[in-house]
């Protein structure tokens, strides 16, 4: 998660400002990569939803932080010899944004509560770095 | 600067989402380097206010997107042989963000409008990164 929960802040600027530090492992290898600073604007989805597929990316980290207090759904999926194992889902808090290392299954970005803007720190570089997976049975994804 | 208006967007999530992608260059270099993610909350300056010292990071990029819709204030300024010359500053619009290129002068972090938090990504590595130039007349700031 990246939040302002985390253990490790520090006062700069005279204290002025507090700096939250380090909250994520930012993961970027393969020919030519390299960390890019995205924004992205998302249509909200309804629960409950059908989830008929997740995806991972071999070479990178894909950390989402959410610039409205709109939560969002996360979905990730351990890894079962190459494909997921049955899915978790958790809505975030407001706020709070997450960081999915590499190779981990996980869901598309799924705002919950209106259009939502994030910032994405990813991965670019020359070869792809996209796996999907589509389940034989969709998993029906409710409130809890 | 770091926005929405950047040309190159393009729609993921089968039409739900629209990715402004790779919107500053990430620089990381030196000893053990790598990006970080870290969060800020930064409290509000009152202009006109007094400069008296701008920094620069040698080894790395540091950018700031705004988590509010408050503007900031930035300052930068050119390198005149390993020192800053005259700096100029505007002020951001809402929900802009900037990237502080490796060795750009700049001033700290000025929030402008009240208390404000920021995702930064920046360096982390082992070696210093930070060097200040305190100014032997200070500049002040005001609207223009």
């Amino acid at each position: 998660m990246i939040d302002m929960n985390a253990a490790k802040s520090f006062p700069i600027n005279a204290g002025k400002c507090t700096r939250h530090h380090d909250l994520a492992k930012v993961e970027a290898t393969g020919p030519d990569a390299r960390v890019l600073i995205s924004l992205l604007r998302g249509e909200p989805y309804d629960l409950p939803l059908t989830l008929t597929m997740v995806e991972r990316h071999p070479l990178g980290s894909q950390a989402f932080v959410p610039l409205t207090r709109n939560s969002f759904l996360v979905v990730v999926a351990p890894d079962e010899g190459d494909c997921p194992g049955t899915p978790i889902a958790f809505e975030t808090a407001p706020g709070q944004g997450v960081n999915i290392a590499r190779n981990v299954w996980h869901g598309i970005l799924t705002p919950l509560h209106g259009v939502s803007d994030f910032v994405v720190i990813d991965r670019g570089g020359e070869v792809s770095n996209l796996e999907e997976h589509f389940f034989d049975t969709p998993y029906r994804v409710e409130h809890g």
